[in-house]
């Protein structure tokens, strides 16, 4: 018999409510013969506050255990802005070597988006988790002086970007339309962007059937709301990623329905799937949050680990709840829930 | 009796066709008694292509002369990407210390946005122009091989923040919603993010009556979407400027009608208005290209030289042009300088 050994960090704000439901859908899809077992970890707000602590090196060797990690959000403002995001986000990305950030968008019907005219949008982004200006690198000479120099750098390797711009070729060559689109700013930055611009013409050569485009980042959030079409697979760095993903959750339905995974793609550490929204303090506690975001990404979740089926009962449960909610009064993040778990189960 | 000595940069591809525009209104509208004078400069891909040069130290003296630059725009396929960009529009905004970057985006009646139920949109970004990540700091090693590194180094000095932040709080001050927004990413690039954020703080202290707000680069993109009412100036580093604001012209009307200017606040060098948009090759020769963009960078030059009304004439006349436009058949790009002259001049 099979079993799924799965990390849970339900962490700050909303993200208890909304990781119980994606825990509750999980269960109602995964076949009778998988054993699912669950340990949840109390990572986040409460317990640097209670122990100073964000992710230790004994957090990392028990996470490591697990076939894959759920985390509903982290951080709350009783936290100076940043601490969380590297000393737990970034970290375990880093540390798990998260190369590929995977995150989908697609405007499911019936779903409200801030463009006009509903326009068809299903693309896919892969987002470089590894390297970039997110390393950490630079620093602070003659701080709080008026003499103050603050330096980021963008760290690049050829290693780093072909093992995720071959990825994202694979993903396009796997979909209908097989086009991707490297998105940077390779016409400024020369030296990153030319490593890019090379390796993608490279990699390129192996995979003849796709089609392959070049948008520099300013241009392409233009695009992402004029013409959302155009994109298929986009392959992009670190920073560029963050930045059109958040927009492309935007108009792709809000970051209520927007999933994402930190994948490992050689497994030699767990991936982690996680909502692309934030803790939302501001409505913690109060059974508002949707809960489809964290449904969807344990979607990708059994993707990654091959239960491909379960993966799109899943989708499409989400699609048709959405669709049906037009007109209808909002329900509380656990009845939401109730109902994705009853249709994923029928 | 004054004078305006403005150098003309026409450019490439359609830079031609609507600096002619800019140039017609401009002599429209100027008060009789100022004697414009225009000197043409042959920068862009022509002139590379004959002589190798984009930008000398000749030619920086020669424009050092004048009170402004205006430019249609500069980028052509045949010249390899990077080329044009950094060997004369970035060499030319460091050169001249070109640090406010200001663009506006304002939404006006009748005009065309992809965003559903025509939401107000009116604010200014205010782009570093001199630092962060265009500085060309950076480097390869181990070129083309498969180890090699690339970096690219985000330059930030207290000197450089503080002057566009302080600018920045000018410009709110004297708005009428007198609000600035921060956009960083200082929770990730953190040595930048702390310089950035306090030197906007203590600036913020000399400006009392300016409500300020922070706002990642990540979120600010979803807001422009959703929410651009929220927005009033708006400051940031030149990348995170670069981005936001194609975006920003996107959702308020495209860059048909989006201006900017490049900056020297002191007066020390020659500042330099120019259409958001490129150089748009297809559409070249064909009498097509909107001028708007060019005759409202015309609009910010004047305001920056001193003529108040003469750049709110100019700004009334696009508006009521573009109010005019919708269900008329389209108009070549003189048909519509032309109508911009007469409605300035009137
Ligand atoms: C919270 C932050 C560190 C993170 C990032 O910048 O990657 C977030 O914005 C995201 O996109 O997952
Ligand atoms: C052409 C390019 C160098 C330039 C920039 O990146 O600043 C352009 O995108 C702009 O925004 O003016």
């Amino acid at each position: 018999s099979r079993s799924l050994n799965l990390a849970v960090i339900p962490g700050d704000g909303i993200g208890q409510e909304v990781v119980a439901q994606g825990l509750k859908v999980l269960s109602a899809v995964l076949p009778q013969d998988v054993k699912l077992e669950t340990k949840e970890y109390d990572f986040g707000a409460k317990r640097y506050h209670a122990t100073g602590e964000t992710l230790t090196d004994a957090d990392l060797d028990a996470l490591k255990r697990h076939d894959a990690i759920l985390l509903g959000a982290i951080g709350d403002p009783s936290v100076p802005s940043g601490v969380l995001e590297r000393g737990f986000l970034l970290k375990l990305r880093f540390a798990f070597d998260h190369h590929v950030n995977l995150r989908p968008s697609k405007l499911l019907p019936g779903v409200a988006t801030p463009l006009a005219g509903q326009p068809e949008i299903d693309f896919v982004v892969v987002r470089e988790g590894t390297e970039g200006p997110y390393t950490g690198n630079g620093g602070t000479i003659r701080k709080g002086t008026e003499h103050e120099v603050a330096t980021e750098v963008s760290v690049n390797t050829a290693f780093g970007v072909e093992r995720v711009v071959r990825d994202a070729f694979a993903r396009a060559q796997a979909r209908p339309r097989k086009k991707l689109t490297l998105v940077h700013k390779n016409n400024v930055l020369a030296f990153a962007g030319h490593l890019w611009t090379n390796i993608f013409n490279k990699v390129a050569e192996e995979f003849p059937e796709v089609t392959t485009d070049y948008i520099h980042v300013d241009a392409a959030t233009i695009y992402l709301v004029t013409d959302p079409a155009r994109f298929d697979v986009i392959v992009t760095d670190n920073l560029f990623g963050d930045i059109i993903t958040d927009l492309a959750a935007a108009v792709s339905g809000g970051i209520g329905v927007a999933a994402s995974g930190n994948i490992n793609p050689s497994g030699e550490f767990p991936s982690m799937f996680e909502p692309v929204h934030g803790s939302a303090p501001d409505i913690a506690g109060q059974a508002k949050a949707d809960p489809s975001a964290t449904v969807l990404s344990v979607a990708l979740l059994l993707r990654h680990l091959g239960y491909e089926a379960e993966a799109v009962r899943i989708e499409e449960a989400v699609s048709a709840d959405l669709a049906e909610r037009v007109g209808k009064p909002a329900r509380s993040t656990d009845e939401i829930g109730d109902a994705l778990a009853v249709r994923v189960a029928g």
